[in-house]
């Protein structure tokens, strides 16, 4: 055997970020590739996915997941190949989604994985389109927003993965979609291939008045990724009874001290509904949205973009980049190559 | 004909008031009492309801009620005798709850009017408990509070109109109830009349250790009625799928411009809800509530406290008093003498 072929490579936590996360907060670690105990899976990762709220995992206080500790590997969602299996449902050469981490070779439990058929959408529209990100656009949109036709939905971080499903489904549903996304390349590739009605740059000097020349009838419902002055302008155009579905703040993930928020008074006059939601509450949310979503993306009705960076070093760069928007789409690390 | 018996005394809006209300910003006015005119009544006003919402309705913006113009009549439940009614299901000497105005005279007309038993709970408690504010506290708590046995629910301007009931609410449905209140006296009720587990002084230097302490479990629903350093303190406590009812910001209504609010990262990863509700928006609530709470007043299992002012000269003083907490219990005016 190759030392390729014995060792695993996987980033593990060095020390906790002050603000933009960096390379040296992480350590490439070197081991010997572990073999599967019983019920236990082996995969070789082929993509890793980098998302948002990964930012939350490198800090001390607990959320809603547990923190990475020091020392420890890097969490994320992958696509791997099964390279050896101690579970019956799961066999070397089979391609599964669902294991964790930062490494080149993952051990999983196979209640974990989810095998993915080798002839439908391309094995990445698993961690973005069909996966996660995708089903939490529809969480928030069917569950949160539902939206009417006519109304006005915002979606912010609109180019991204989770942003670019919930937007096009709240077209579907009837609605005028308004984007919010970084740069004009961005908010071009929102109008004229998601189709949503209009996208306003958030870098706009004078956001507030853009927001409100696109959104004459004020807003219905936002689907809330990013938080910050984009926030505080969409809040100012809330109609009555309008809902709000909390997915995210990206703006803020660096930052040690939040700043203040809206003053809240709004909420009560226009009854409006804020909700904040994890996809992962409700995991048949997920099995659902493939379901529905994957005959979409097979037609290509349902659009979407990946940005895939190379290779396993990457993976830092990539995170640190996410949260500050220098990625296109989703963001996916490849790490291996796909199956034969 | 005496004077009193051909002139009615109204309060108009005089000029918008800058910060608290006074008597100034508004002028007492005498006219003939007009008479009804095809399906109207006239009333003579008993008790008129003071309530905080009254403050918005001074602001030149509309929110979810008109404003009330300069040089009109300004708004607020009555409960009043029938003295002259052109409708069927009204007569003289019949007390009914509905007619709206600062005045001792109001028409109105007949759909807008409910006629009281006159053997039943007080008729002030139709302007309180048993009225749109005990309606508001039965919407929040049972609507959207939706308390579970030995959760802890905090309930804010705990020994007011709506916050009494809302309290009492949450105990019925086996909750843990920490009130939050203005002063010693208010909070001794609130703990030993009304029967909350606890009660922490809003004007406390250290609300937000104290909160705490009452709290060790955190806080699962919210009715909030007061804003400002309350809410932060109470947001700060709040617990994984913690729901939070927003009747009202009553520490900020006099301010012109109001202070930033809470950021609002933790309702994404505590998957918080916030929901904003007015009880007019659904009146059937008001029918339900009545139903539901006259035979517990009538038991008294239900407890209420009232503040009554004397004269209708005192409504400009009773609300900026209400504004600033200087109430104890559901603030009335009394405009006349009760029926024969």
């Amino acid at each position: 055997m190759t030392h390729a072929e014995t060792i695993r490579r996987s980033w593990v936590l060095k020390r906790r970020p002050a603000g933009e996360p960096t390379r040296d907060d992480f350590e490439l670690r070197e081991e010997a590739i572990p073999q599967p105990g019983p019920g236990e899976v082996l995969t070789r990762t082929i993509f890793l996915s980098i998302d948002p709220y990964m930012r939350g995992r490198l800090r001390e206080q607990q959320t809603y997941a547990a923190a990475v500790q020091i020392g420890e590997m890097m969490t994320g969602e992958t696509v791997g190949e099964v390279l050896a299996s101690a579970h019956p449902d799961l066999a070397p050469g089979d391609v599964a989604v669902g294991a964790r981490g930062w490494s080149s070779h993952l051990l999983t439990r196979a209640e974990g994985l989810v095998k993915l058929p080798r002839h439908g959408a391309p094995l990445s529209a698993y961690l973005g389109v069909l996966g996660m990100p995708g089903a939490t656009g529809y969480a928030g949109i069917s569950g949160i927003c539902t939206p009417q036709p006519g109304e006005t939905v915002v979606v912010s971080a609109a180019s991204g993965a989770v942003g670019s499903v919930a937007g096009q489904l709240a077209k579907r549903a009837g609605a005028r979609v308004i984007g919010v996304a970084g740069g004009a390349e961005k908010c071009l590739w929102v109008q004229e291939t998601l189709g949503f009605d209009d996208c306003v740059d958030h870098r706009s000097l004078d956001l507030e008045r853009e927001l409100a020349a696109t959104c004459p009838k004020g807003i219905d419902a936002y689907f809330e990724n990013v938080g910050g002055a984009v926030q505080a302008a969409v809040f100012d155009l809330l109609n009555p009874f309008a809902r709000v579905a909390m997915c995210g703040m990206v703006s803020q993930y660096n930052q040690e001290r939040p700043p203040p928020g809206p003053n809240l008074g709004f909420v009560v006059g226009k009854r409006v509904l804020i909700q904040g939601f994890i996809v992962s509450d409700r995991p048949e949310r997920l099995v659902e949205w493939r379901r529905v979503a994957a005959p979409w993306v097979a037609q290509g009705s349902l659009r979407y973009r990946e940005d895939v960076g190379g290779g396993l070093e990457q993976a830092p760069d990539a995170l640190a980049g996410i949260l500050t928007g220098r990625n296109f789409g989703k963001l996916l690390v490849r790490v291996g190559e796909g199956p034969a």
